[in-house]
């Protein structure tokens, strides 16, 4: 391990913000010293509480996490952000002027946020995701907050990773939004009504615990449903009350110990499966040899099945 | 090659309905017997249009699939639709009355619709609706409709995938939908906005005007807006031929090439990763091997990283 990469470990270990910038920037942007830096702080995860927000662009979810990090700020702990939704006012999607109410949260020195709405991550959505929530949990983040649109295969793998999912919904958007929350349903652990205030909230808490006797698993956690109106931080105590409910049930029912066993079997998977591919291409087959089967497979002279397995034929398992 | 599989190929080279069935439930299933079935197929495709169809739920997009289907279906071509979309009436996601709108299609011989809702598809949700549009180009389909939603990474891959995309908007949806426009703005080659006898279509066509000078790169290629009623099949003809003059350019450009080459790297590598998994976990290393190695992971004697490469470090390349 080199001095600089030993001295960027020593500074997230210690919550140093400068060394959890470099870091995070290390794995977003695919340096080879990632995955050192990643087995290096390895060992010191494992403590923080990790909470996905999920729901559709409009849902509010950034003011809810805002209101969210400021509430767990007032109980001294450190908050980070990851908001994987491009459509998020921290990525800088939305044309709206909901930046302002996050901007005490930008110059708190116990908030951390980062954007990972930068499509094509190599690898996946998911494993960098959870590998900056990994970074957060060595530098002793009390609470990661992850907010993703929810909607997508790669979305549905963030959510998998995180230990409480809640989905947020609002009231009045007319059937429409009945849509967006039947794909939904499935993943929510806590529902949030947000922006309660508005007409039809009784009404939206009244259909998502009809739709929710539509859904056949639950285990033995029955979601709560609860009322928030995050722009005026409503309800937010409530909603911690809820997710606290939620770590015990998954503590007591080993249901914790399976989500994190999921999470590690992904991690390595995905390290083999990107290994490999770093070895065989270039490697195994020259990019010149491996252009050249492209075009025989464009030629239709080949498929890309024996063309996968023409190249696997070298490699000796 | 199995007599069945012989046979299957043969009904879906000859079009015909159960033989697509079965193909289409083996690529879904994970069958091992489909990756023989595709490369038999392969040979077969590069005729067929295939196009996106994204939006989010609420824009009406199982609509327009229908009422292009229809239009496309007077033209005497056969038609595939693939809903990706969970939230799709093709999918059996809404709780609308949509799905009666699209009754006709279901009886017509010339169109076959399939839904890949199921979350969790092995290789990834792009690799299995690549498939399914290779069986339907195979089976001589003229057209294929992919709706998707278009959020989410492994959606980005589908729409990658299509050599047409259409963006469908809706007027009069407020603010907040601008946090969606802003988030597929650079996937589309035609937008359409759609449910125009709406108040603000107008509106809508200006502000996607706006936003689409803020996108960087367009290429040579500006995408026209095409404003639809799809459930009265209004402006149908208008975005048929603003989908010709697309692939006239991609052809012109070159880019249909380049997309088509995408399309096969993403396969071949798919393939490569996908079989390499296969002879490594339960080959290479024992299954209890390699759970006991997981559960190393997580009592954190090793890291995933070190994990994977002590796995990595039995093949030879």
């Amino acid at each position: 391990m080199s001095d600089e990469l030993a001295r960027i470990v020593d500074g997230v270990a210690t919550g140093r913000s400068r060394a959890l910038g470099q870091a995070i920037t290390l794995v977003e942007s695919h340096d080879q010293r990632a995955v050192r830096l990643l087995a290096e702080l390895y060992p010191l995860t494992g403590r923080a509480r990790i909470l996905g927000i999920t729901g559709s662009p409009g849902a509010g979810k950034s003011t809810l996490v805002a209101a969210m990090a400021k509430h767990y700020r007032a109980q001294g702990k450190r908050v980070g952000i990851i908001a994987v939704d491009p459509t998020s006012p921290f990525t800088g999607g939305a044309i709206l002027g909901d930046r302002i109410r996050m901007t005490d949260l930008y110059t708190d020195r116990g908030v951390f946020i980062r954007s990972m709405a930068t499509r094509g991550f190599l690898g996946g959505l998911a494993k960098a995701t959870n590998d900056v929530v990994d970074i957060f949990d060595a530098a002793g983040f009390d609470v990661v907050l992850v907010e993703t649109v929810g909607v997508g295969q790669d979305e549905v793998e963030v959510v998998r990773t995180v230990q409480t999912n809640l989905v947020v919904l609002v009231p009045g958007m007319g059937d429409d939004i009945q849509a967006i929350k039947a794909g939904i349903m499935e993943i929510g652990d806590v529902f949030v009504v947000n922006k309660a205030d508005r007409p039809g909230a009784d009404k939206t808490v009244t259909e998502v615990t009809m739709m929710m006797s539509l859904v056949e698993e639950h285990g033995d956690w029955i979601p709560p449903i609860v009322k928030t109106v995050a722009s005026k931080t409503q309800g937010i105590p409530d909603l911690d009350a809820a997710v606290v409910k939620h770590h015990d049930y998954l503590t007591a029912s080993g249901e914790l110990d399976r989500r994190n066993r999921d999470r590690v079997r992904i991690r390595i998977e995905t390290q083999l499966k990107e290994s490999f591919m770093e070895r065989v291409i270039g490697g195994t087959i020259t990019r010149e040899a491996y252009e050249q089967l492209l075009e025989d497979v464009l030629r239709k002279t080949t498929n890309p099945h024996d063309a996968a397995e023409s190249v696997l034929s070298r490699v000796t398992f």
